[in-house]
């Protein structure tokens, strides 16, 4: 056994530590290779270089062209750039202007960056049922029904479903292939995004989401920088880009390249993509030993989604890095507080809304009673997670949550 | 004197090597303190505080308050976010959607992160004179113009005027105060934005751009890291957002922040705010004998929208950093190919457009001739910038060019 660790860290899931590999790779960009890779000479070949051998990779990892690799800031704008780019109609010269936008479909458990632009556009939601998982059943009426009111000229048409690969609150990996199914029979004009924001860790994106037109990533949940994601945008879609300017990622979006950001995101993927297998297996039994180590201690506690035969847990379509539980009697707020006082840092539901908590729409979508949702709790283990971390956090959360019982009581 | 340098880097413009102080304060956000700063714990709250600190710094260096500095992926985001963001109406739901965009006015020489978005919305553009400094006379015309349409309902009304603060190709300094006052009489509804990406080395931005209402800045461009821009949101403004998701930036800009970046930007602000007088001074006399040095010894050869006087050049309106020479008989691409085989490491005019050279907008729009242009050499310099290297360049620069005008001939 290892001795007890000090801290925990179980928020994967809201940002991973850089792995030191992808520091050590960025430093060079940050200090003699600095050139714009835009310009004109030799310097600048030579950070364009590191961005196409970046591209080039990025496209083996997942299993498209390196012309079809959208560097972008983040996750946000991978998803902002697939639903306000796929909506719109990049024929029309005014997109920017007009109404021209087709409807976009997506699941009710999209993190915001989809849900938001989605609504903001005039789009629907697909249900999910009780352990998060999508409707598919749902998803063909909504396809039908909308597909109807375009043959009648009473709506604009589907352009883009998307549904995310794994939510990030509560691990629950969708069915991104049979989603893709029921699009090409039911809305056949339809492209297919998958915001795979967490699951890069978990699978082979080059298979699982082989079927989507687009997806999104984001480096800081792997390993790499903040600042850096990517969109993989499928000759299938024709993108109308959200940025102009120098013409720089084909046109799909401009402005200088963030060269050291996107190398060393390229580094951190690179380690992810070939630990994947044994990582998920290591994660996977660190989650059970954590989740089932709790359930055991704590009474009034459910792990969220994640239903229960013979009092054995299938866990076979969670995210093998997230686990979420509702803790009866407990406030989400002060129970975290508590946990920080004891070295163990973890979060209620994304950590994506600055400032007060909002009820969770992921834990509403699934028929968690608010009362339950309250108490929820997100633990997320990534690449840096130990045995002793979770040593760590068994040993200090029952207590924390006693604590608040008898206070509440 | 100093050891002839090896090789001269005369590409500031383009992009600025890191500080090596900015590199340092970078390093513990991508190791140790990596939270994602919206988190709801210790670690999140130390890096929140963070970019708190950091705004408050930047808020100091701009001139207003801290909830109006927006950090953004860059200066491409920030000129977009100004532009299309400032063209909705905010109080439009559907903004996104519809066609409720105002009109946006810019100067012809624009950066395309500017000077796209204002086409792609139906803007118009104003003339500059062959100095590169935008025609007063020509604003107010257009604005009243506007005006007259917008009364007799004929137009939407101009809603954003966007003069840049310098010019990235010739350096020329627009007059920010007078575009300021032309807005106030001829398009009171009008906000003013100003494209600062050059103008932070050269001006205190608290002073000189404080009649803008939205204030763009990019941190490559000041020794800070690719990947970080600010935007500066007067109270004046109604700003729609561009990216909907987590809440980041209140509203204007959602997406997890790249702390790491954004720290590493602010200590690059802050010691070039600090050195600015010095530096200014110093590039200053370095750009004058780079420019007559080269003069002096090639015939043919104009220094593009400098006027001179008995023979003195007359560069009160140029920033300090940046030259800009047409040499007849030469094309800039092999220029910039000899250049480069004497480590000499210029651009032909900027260097945002990925693949083939295009005639360059700002060029035209000052009515240099197209023979003229063809032949453009920008030599800009920074704070890495040393008289070793501007010696290396005048011993560079000639005989590349006579060789060139050999060949032509």
């Amino acid at each position: 056994m290892p001795a007890a660790h000090q801290s925990a860290y179980l928020d994967h899931a809201a940002t991973t530590p850089m792995r030191p590999e992808a520091v050590e790779a960025m430093l060079p960009f940050l200090t003699v290779r600095y050139a714009n890779p835009s310009g004109a000479h030799r310097m600048a070949r030579d950070a364009r270089r590191a961005l196409d051998e970046a591209r080039d990779e990025w496209a083996e990892m997942l299993g498209c062209a390196p012309g079809e690799v959208v560097f972008t800031s983040g996750g946000t704008e991978s998803d902002n750039l697939a639903v306000f780019g796929a909506a719109r109609r990049p024929d029309d010269p005014a997109a920017e202007l007009t109404a021209h936008a087709g409807l976009v479909v997506c699941s009710a458990i999209e993190h915001h960056a989809v849900l938001d632009p989605t609504l903001a556009l005039g789009g629907r939601t697909v249900a999910v049922d009780r352990t998060g998982r999508l409707d598919l059943d749902d998803l063909a009426a909504v396809l039908d029904q909308e597909a109807r009111r375009h043959d009648a000229g009473e709506g604009p048409g589907v352009r883009l479903v998307s549904v995310m690969f794994a939510n990030n609150e509560t691990g629950a990996v969708q069915p991104v292939g049979e989603v893709a199914e029921v699009v090409r029979r039911h809305a056949p004009h339809a492209a297919l995004h998958t915001d795979a924001v967490q699951g890069f860790c978990l699978a082979d994106l080059s298979v699982a989401a082989a079927a989507a037109d687009l997806v999104s990533l984001s480096a800081h949940k792997f390993g790499g920088p903040k600042g850096v994601g990517l969109l993989v945008v499928r000759p299938s879609v024709r993108l109308t880009p959200r940025q102009l300017g120098g013409g720089q990622e084909r046109g799909h979006r401009p402005g200088t390249q963030d060269v050291a950001g996107i190398v060393a995101a390229t580094v951190a993927g690179r380690l992810t993509a070939a630990s994947r297998p044994a990582e998920v297996e290591r994660l996977t039994k660190l989650r059970d030993r954590l989740v089932e180590g709790l359930l055991a201690v704590l009474d009034d506690a459910v792990e969220t989604g994640v239903e229960r035969v013979d009092g054995l847990a299938d866990r076979s379509g969670r995210a093998p890095g997230i686990a979420h539980l509702c803790l009866g009697g407990v406030e989400s707020e002060a129970l975290l507080y508590l946990l920080e006082q004891a070295e163990v840092f973890a979060s209620a539901a994304s950590s994506c809304s600055s400032g007060a908590m909002e009820a969770s729409h992921v834990l509403g979508a699934m028929g968690v009673p608010s009362e339950w949702a309250a108490g929820s709790l997100r633990l997320s283990l990534g690449w840096a997670s130990t045995d002793a971390e979770v040593d760590h956090a068994l040993a200090a959360i029952p207590p924390a949550v006693h604590q608040l019982r008898r206070f509440t009581l």
